[in-house]
């Protein structure tokens, strides 16, 4: 069994292979990408693309959301209301962009079988958030209530994105939790 | 310009077409079915998928919800909790069958450029609903509470989807209307 190579030549290799597929489903849509052509455009074995990501719909997930990276720190202001006002918001901003909104579209038509690194990622997050308002909310009201809503816009309705829905659905979460929203 | 067919024989297509998708999205994915397998499997010419659908995105979307029938009888039992939650649990229950959300999946994966029929008819139903609850809610307060927690939950995490969650995101909904909720 070959070990996962790490540091210096992978991280070129999964730079070269992200950008290949941002400008790939630029250019053709994410339906019409495949890993030879991904290998093609970034100058790596195909064989590297599967050793690295296993098949094309973990990868286009992966590559997908690792801008919203599950290392980069979470907002942490004092208040509980900017917080998740700021978390939602950082998630719309980066759904606005057409390819990282094509990317998640692409990772949704095979999702289904497993949670994704995205959806633990983004639960880690939520779970968080949650510990810090002292069980007012969990971590699954955070998904259903801020999260559903940006992703269903996200996919279905993108020219509905506006900053104003992050605040929408916290204000709708915290409308639960009078105790949280008078801290604001 | 040749006029749409009605009736008979195009009701005859459409059938053979639907059992043909629903056959082939089961045995392939819905990501590796295209129209000229279809039009094989249904013993119809591609011209007629082309003429009926335009492209395979709407017709996987037309064809994964045409069992929601705009036609159909929205639930009027005379308690608004009891209508929402019938109307959720609909919902749910049709996504609950693997079939129905591989192709809003394949659907998913080419969105966002127009709103589908689909989200004309579930965002119409909601209009309906919003306008029984005398403004209380407004239909994208039922979109973003109660259809959006359904369908991230049937894309991205379908062995978490029960008829538990129509209740809970209707009494989020009603949570925000007293009056509305006190009737039930």
């Amino acid at each position: 069994m070959p070990e996962k190579r790490t540091g210096g030549r992978s991280a070129v290799v999964v730079a070269q292979v992200r950008s290949a597929v941002e400008e790939l489903v630029r250019e053709r849509g994410a339906e019409r990408v495949t890993i030879p052509l991904i290998a093609e455009r970034a100058g790596v074995n195909p064989t590297s693309i599967y050793r690295r990501w296993g098949d094309l719909p973990t990868m286009l997930n992966d590559i997908a959301t690792y801008r919203l990276d599950s290392d980069r720190p979470l907002p942490d202001t004092g208040s509980l209301r900017a917080d998740l006002i700021a978390w939602a918001g950082e998630i719309v901003a980066h759904y606005a962009k057409p390819v990282n909104a094509a990317l998640l579209r692409g990772g949704a038509a095979s999702a289904g079988d497993t949670e994704s690194d995205c959806l633990r990622n983004r639960r880690a997050e939520a779970q968080v958030l949650a510990d810090r308002s002292s069980s007012a909310f969990a971590a699954d009201d955070l998904i259903e209530l801020v999260i559903a809503p940006i992703i269903y816009r996200v996919i279905f309705l993108p020219w509905t994105l506006t900053p104003e829905l992050a605040v929408r659905c916290v204000d709708r979460l915290l409308c639960h939790t009078p105790e949280v929203a008078s801290e604001a």
